[in-house]
């Protein structure tokens, strides 16, 4: 939803104005909208786009060389009025014409019509042009009912491109038609958005539905599926977009992959990378592509995809360099000089297995790799726990990194075992895995305590219960030296220090490591309960304000997890 | 949430490979994150930047020249391992060390910390740095503790910038921490961002409320307080960073205003509006503020606020040229002929009152003013309903631009009265008032059609039976003409239609114009009501598939309520 405003009736000037300052170097303020900065100078062509706002970066983001010369800005979602758009196009027209170009919206059309008219009467010569690519908005036996949607971008850059080259009017609309014609974008909704100050979204989506053929107003879309996954969205882009390829086009195109606000960076670059697999594979080269946030529609989920088919003209229009507050582009910084990479990096260090080791070490590796397994699989089935947990206090992602990290051992405590290791080669592997492929804290922690364990299992013979203890005691040591967190910090050492105090004091008392182990299982159980009532440092990951308390730590929970795992081992080993 | 994705666990993966298509003239892949596409040439210093993704633009969008040479991308708010960390900087690494930087967290100081150490060791000068802008995540007395959220993107890309300008590595290291210590950055948020496929949000604000301090991995907040308005907002995020400025600072600073993800740029403008005045008053020259999503938080709704004080050094470097995928900085386009405009332009013609009317036309006037006062006041009223009944079909601004339009008629009517115009020019100069301010259909629609009816009522004498009617029939023609809707189409037309049809005919049967206004009201609400079982016309701002069958036209209903407004007016005056 919109959470920012003052006056939600004056939200767009508000809006305005802060637009108008940060970009004062770019644009200044008419009545109705903006203009660029400078004037247009003798012989050049106005084009002044437009529609409501809510758009952003469409349509006043896109005011200067190379795009727009002037935008008419409506309140959210409303065609601004007839008087605006005549205004902003009075201010930026120098004495060759002016082109209006919004999409095709009842409003709008009405609006800039008559504008147009106003101008003409006042003797401007004023042109307008509405763009039509939403193919889900009507079939193609009534493509000039279709609305106007991402496209409108393709086709604003191209009528502004073509002017700045210094096309007259007739060039200019020639070159707007030209770009409508060869352009179609297709658009999916995964919620609505929120006016600012509306209590509830304009339309919601129900979840794990998603939408067909959204308007970027917020309206609905045409039908309801199943969400799909982001290869599936994909593939139904861009079947649905192909399939409406413009008579005569040819294999060049250029892609506008553009998310509707909420539809963030990282997914729209999940979704390109199966779109651009699948683009090549219909025999169409990609040029100059945009993935990002084009045309919003306020805080919308959803996303949608363009092609404009290009001929040369449209190519060179749409590749040339423009330079405005949200879309600039065009050499920057020279770069004759550099050299380009020319092979792959491949540069991560792979542990060795170590192979020289005798068949009880290599039992030993054996039963290492297969607790690294279990603990894994517990590891898979506490996840989403552990991540509730972990989000109380610190940033939810224990659960993910404990499962990466298991995984990535187990994988490689196998391979490990599979290549004839010993049982300290065995958790040398498992613990570097795990640091290299889990990362994050838990991820370096728990790799740094294995890699120091493992030195004292050696790769010979069976690890007697002063090895086992010995390692235990060195990977608390290397948690310890590496972490700097000291007890009572709400880490899992608060579980760790007493298992390994008191596993030393039961083998003290003359027992076996594994009976040590097993029944020191519980005081670590006590201890990472007992983590509920501490407060942890403050700084880095954890808030000031702590609301854990009443919330044992994450760390200290997948640990007893990981502990009970090596005692069921144990139980059913004996 | 985070609606698009193949298999969660491979998310980091899948959105890498997207983002190496699009950019692959900026970057490369290399094992544990991104380096530019060009080899670093001999003699510059690398700066290797990273962290968990889920930020993008950070951190792989700021690679490239002026910026950083490397990004290492961890797993979804999850620090990369240190194996990763020292890949990519052996990767970016050229002749002349590397600085790698991160912000300030307990995984990425540890992970980066032993790649250093690792990198030192095979012979590569390594420094790492992290930073610590946030003020809400410790006090000043624990500056070392604090965690680094936006003010990365200012340290680093001064790193950037002095590396690229030549600077040894000692000199990129003081530099950052320079840069560092010049930048402070406090952060709220609304709402709590999902991790792919999870079925909960990480946090969740409560609704009406904002929590301070949050973390940019979703962290919650140190304090929660009522949602402010935006203008309380500006007021308490300025006076938080202020009063942390460092000391010796001077007064020229670049101001960072950061969207999470979900907070859109037309909120963050309104922001600004405010945040850029009171930073003038408080005496600071601002230098290339930056306003938009530059380090993000997936679909975190919130924003933050930094500033870093600028000594000469720093300024050359934040305004120095960069090209990288998300951010470009530096001139494109030659500017040198073109001309700033000079004055402010103000071209929207207002309807110059008619003043030339007789004592009963302006008596009709000010009843014609009355009733628009009481349209504007009942328009506020049903706002909300007609806004849900309009959100059905098409975009929902119906109640909105009702209110706008009936608002600036009255204010119109009302001066136009006071100037002593009769009904023809009160009427005419309420309909272009309503067009000009309500923009959108309705308001093109409602102001041809009072201006269309205020040319037959005229400014002298007291408009007869004949001459409303007329009025009404030429206000309805005038609406047919420019909307091009057809009986039947759900639009207003479907209960104006009848409705005039009504008056004319009861007119004919010899009744006054205020009785058959008042006798043909029901017509027009039994009308209005039997729009519900009409499918509107697709297209445009109309959806293929029809939901609103069931719920009446939004235009119709406010025209009832506008004629039943007329109905009430009549009965008081009668």
């Amino acid at each position: 939803m919109t959470h920012l405003y003052n006056d939600p009736a004056a939200f767009t000037e508000d809006m305005l104005g802060g637009f108008l300052d940060i970009y004062s170097p770019y644009v200044v303020g008419v009545p109705g909208g903006v203009v660029r900065a400078a004037e247009t100078p003798p012989g050049k062509v106005a084009v002044v786009v437009g529609g409501g706002s809510g758009h952003y970066p469409a349509f006043c983001g896109v005011v200067g060389p190379g795009f727009a010369d002037g935008a008419v800005v409506g309140n959210i979602f409303t065609s601004p009025s007839a008087q605006q758009a005549a205004s902003v196009a009075r201010a930026a027209h120098g004495d060759a014409g002016v082109l209006l170009i919004t999409g095709n919206y009842a409003g709008d059309v009405m609006n800039f019509g008559l504008a147009t008219q106003q101008l003409r009467g006042e003797g401007i010569d004023a042109r307008y042009l509405a763009v039509t690519d939403d193919i889900a908005s009507a079939p193609t036996s009534e493509v000039d009912r279709r609305r106007g949607i991402a496209g409108d971008f393709a086709v604003f850059r191209c009528a502004g491109a073509a002017a700045e080259e210094g096309a007259d009017l007739d060039e200019v609309e020639r070159i707007a038609l030209s770009a409508n014609a060869a352009t179609r974008t297709l658009g999916v909704a995964f919620d609505g958005c929120t006016l600012p100050g509306a209590d509830r979204p304009l339309f919601r989506v129900a979840p794990g539905t998603m939408d067909l053929g959204l308007g970027i107003h917020g309206e609905p879309g045409v039908s309801t599926s199943t969400m799909p996954t982001a290869a599936e969205l994909a593939t139904q882009l861009v079947a649905g977009v192909l399939a409406e390829k413009p008579a005569g086009a040819g294999d060049r195109i250029t892609v506008i992959l553009n998310g509707l606000g909420r539809t963030k960076y990282e997914e729209l670059f999940v979704l390109w990378s199966t779109v651009s697999g699948l683009l090549a594979e219909s025999g169409h080269t990609v040029v100059h592509p945009e993935v990002g946030e084009l045309v919003t529609s306020l805080d919308m989920a959803g996303c949608s995809l363009t092609v404009m088919w290009l001929d040369a003209e449209l190519e060179r229009l749409w590749t040339s360099p423009t330079d405005t507050p949200a879309y600039r582009k065009g050499r920057i910084i020279n770069g004759d000089k550099a050299v380009r990479r020319t092979k792959a990096v491949d540069n991560v260090a792979a542990a060795a297995p170590h192979t020289d080791a005798d068949a009880e070490s290599q039992l030993c590796g054996a039963a290492i790799a297969s607790a690294m397994d279990q603990i894994a699989a517990r590891m898979v089935h506490a996840e989403a726990e552990l991540g509730r947990i972990d989000a109380v206090a610190g940033d939810g992602d224990h659960g993910r990194g404990m499962v990466k990290g298991a995984a990535a051992a187990a994988h490689a405590a196998t391979t490990a075992t599979g290549a004839g290791s010993g049982a300290g080669a065995v958790l040398s592997c498992a613990g570097e895995a795990w640091a290299a492929q889990a990362g994050g804290t838990s991820g370096v922690l728990w790799g740094a305590a294995l890699t120091a364990a493992a030195v004292r299992l050696g790769n010979w013979g069976m690890p007697d219960t002063a090895a086992v203890t010995a390692a235990l005691r060195a990977g608390h040591d290397a948690l310890v030296q590496l972490g700097g967190a000291r007890l009572g910090d709400k880490t899992m050492l608060d579980a760790l220090t007493p298992f390994v105090a008191a596993v030393e004091s039961a083998v003290a008392d003359g027992n076996d490591w594994r009976t040590a182990w097993t029944a020191s299982a519980e005081i670590a159980d006590k201890a990472a309960a007992a983590t509920a009532e501490l407060r942890p440092r403050t700084g880095r990951a954890r808030p000031l304000a702590d609301r854990s308390v009443g919330t044992p730590d994450a760390g200290a929970i997948s640990l007893t997890m990981c502990i009970h795992t090596v005692c069921e081992l144990l139980e059913e080993l004996s």
